[in-house]
């Protein structure tokens, strides 16, 4: 990446309380890892436990907790802030903003455009995109190279579709969306009826519906509803290669992380937290608040408000107690061994 | 999805013994669950549990349980039958083929037909798809924009491949086979030989043959053989995000929910079940009507005709029992300690 | 597939030490495994547990070990060699560059190139592709349909990318990096500060790099680092369906089977191996020469050089040990009840 900003822009945009030392570089040209960095780059430190590794640093600017108790080298200069890693990320999102600054509108010449679909003329239209009949794509979106905008689908605005992103027919996107490269949304749920030694598919006539500010990772799915919606409540983050089964309900806020797997119908609240590879099976209820850790998964339903571990889950707690346990079983059976001769001689 | 269906195509399609009511609309325009069911909607009741739902909901047409004790309300029809979950899907498939109506055949302007494939004139061939040479795409066949048919591939009749699939070379699919968004069928095997400190390629030329009627959900995954094909058996379904490893065989009418691995050379016989992230490791067999639960993982052959759960699989009945005492274990180290004292007092 | 081997060509690539009988075809036709050979077809031993399927088979031509005891039937022909994985290997090889013979350089009229982007004259470029500003594709490379190479990229000589693969932008390859269908590269890591009851995305400013002679399998995904890269060493090599999070260091030589998750910021060795549908949680340190049984998850840093199993992750002798006691639970709660009983009935 090549990057190129000026103290001031920086200064402008972070919130430091004090400042020491000196940029010994005309501009900042990267952010880095304090291990990584190089003169030139931005960096962070969380708290005064890599204190060791700022001394090492070659960062030419950092940025780090007001408390910290350490003076810059020459050609170093210090942001002492509140919230280090809020900091960071602003002067992220200025390079973020430079990185993927919006294309110009319109419409690429090797689009495919149906005559009913409707795009707002502030609308960025890649190469090789498909948008299909009666479908309306919102002010200020852009469409990824070789996505796939089927009938009737409903795009507000500003949303963020990577390339090779698939929309099925009637999906509805809320504002400001980002979907990931490989996405699928809307693809058919998993529905058979067994008939005469044979599977008969369950037509799927319903729909994905997602809310405000959710992002989805790249190659995840959520299919439709077998009818009515499949729901992805506003400001959901959803990671890579996650299975969001039919008629789901993903409350507001969530965060699932990688190839989470969560079958039919199955209803998650709000702030709902799932670890990597954690999961649900179909027709459950998951509180608002729950925190499943990773490799977690839920049987039956589960409280709101609590942490859990294990499959099928239980309280994290316990999950921790039968970890440590279980790990002594080969002892356990020892000392049961043990006894029973204990008993027999005994008697 | 915007339906209109008549009450005349409706009671021409569902197997009803008697109704109940007026319908208080002129056509149907949707189907919901008794929840979401608004003026307009059909919806049906599985079982007597649903009753309260039933009373409460604002569906105009119900279809009910032939025995269930219950009276319509002004503006609402209902059908009693025999199967209500099997008339509701010839509702939902009257809406699904409006809804997935057949585009009309031909060849997109943006397509890549190489001279030497064979397109039937039935066929529809979207936009930006590539159809390589002597590959064959049968009657009635659809292809979705931006798929990709590779060289030597066969499609047999009335297949569907929805956007962005992938078929490499030497694929063959039976009739009326279903693909969904981001599948992928014919990637290498994942074969090495380990040799001087690196890994070495094992060229994979063999193939992927998928019998008549199979579906395969979004962004899954099935390799070609080493040499000879990965099979996948006639009426076999599987989810989206599962894994189907080199030269394995699934039988026939298989279920594979999603998330679903089978690593290579393994064979699944008929009619097996497979919940949603259960497993097989490789070059196993697992027995024809084999139903492994949610999570479960086979790491050696199973029995057909039995159910499985747990990792590595056991009997479903030893699954549960071990489950159950496994969450007990804390108390059993406590149990174990107080014997062990008493005996050691008792000395 | 259509191949056509003279019998010269196999025994200038094959490193046999004699052989016995006589090919009684003009031509090998293909390679198939001892069951499924017909006429015509090349076959391989690996050991003389295969004799009886040996004898069975309708081979033309089998590759076998030197030691073997065996007489050819008729029309058959035996090549005795050191290593028979190794030679089929080579005689699969031949094949497989009959089968994917590289495509003539140029780039397809349905390609979209920036005018920024440098193109080598010998590399082939697909139709569909795009390929971003200042992105640049090596001497050799071949970039299948409806591939997307963002702003910035950078492939060495001899990439191989398969239809609808995707880099997002300033992902650099190495040189003879083989890349499946359906992979992605470069999605934003999974990053969020919780602020005012949201998620505030965390901008994701690094990119990926990826070393010589990686393979990637199909529907893979990789994410950028949040700043600085996430690497994948030389030589590596990546199954479907594989989910790396952001700032992960995969090392040299690493095996990473089908379904693997490797969470933020962990470090693998070289040579290490995760079988299928492993995993490492985020932040740990795996040690060179590591082996992660498949279902085996990382939750703490692991030595190198050992083999590990279960989730939590132990040494594989502890963890097979604690598998086969754990199926004795509910066994062992039985003699616990009797036990006691004894003791009380004792007093």
């Amino acid at each position: 990446m090549h990057i190129s900003l000026t103290l001031n822009s920086v200064l402008d945009r972070v919130d430091y309380s004090s400042f020491d030392g000196d940029l010994g570089v005309r501009r900042i040209t990267g952010v880095a890892s304090l291990e990584e960095a190089k003169q030139g780059d931005a960096t962070f430190v969380a708290s005064s436990k890599y204190l060791d590794q700022l001394n090492g640093s070659f960062a030419s600017l950092a940025i780090i907790p007001e408390d910290l108790e350490v003076t810059p080298k020459a050609g170093q200069l210090f942001l002492r802030v509140k919230n280090p890693s809020i900091e960071i990320a602003k002067l992220c999102e200025m390079i973020s903003q430079e990185m993927w600054s919006k294309p110009p509108a319109g419409i690429h010449r090797f689009a495919d455009i149906s005559p009913t679909a409707s795009i707002h003329p502030t609308a960025t239209i890649g190469a090789f995109v498909t948008v299909a009949a009666g479908a309306e794509v919102g002010p200020g979106c852009v469409i990824g190279s070789g996505s796939y905008i089927g009938v009737g689908c409903k795009l507000d605005e500003n949303c963020f579709l990577s390339a090779r992103v698939t929309l099925e027919r009637d999906t509805v996107l809320g504002a400001r969306v980002r979907l990931h490269s490989g996405v699928v949304l809307g693809s058919d749920g998993f529905g058979y009826e067994f008939e005469g030694g044979r599977h008969r598919k369950v037509p799927q006539v319903g729909s994905v519906q997602v809310g405000d500010d959710v992002e989805i990772g790249a190659n995840t799915t959520v299919d439709r509803g077998r009818f009515g919606p499949t729901r992805i409540g506003e400001g959901s983050k959803i990671d890579n290669l996650v299975q969001v089964g039919h008629n789901v309900t993903v409350g507001k806020h969530n965060i699932l992380c990688s190839q989470v797997g969560i079958a039919g119908s199955t209803k998650l609240g709000d702030y709902v937290v799932m670890g990597g590879r954690a999961g649900a099976s179909g027709h459950l209820t998951i509180g608002s608040g729950a925190q499943l850790s990773g490799q977690c998964v839920a049987f039956s339903d589960l409280e709101g408000g609590a942490k859990y571990g294990g499959a099928p889950a239980v309280p994290l707690v316990a999950y921790q107690r039968i970890t440590v346990v279980t790990r002594k079983l080969p002892e356990l059976f020892k000392r049961l061994n043990k006894l029973e001769a204990q008993l027999l001689e005994a008697h």
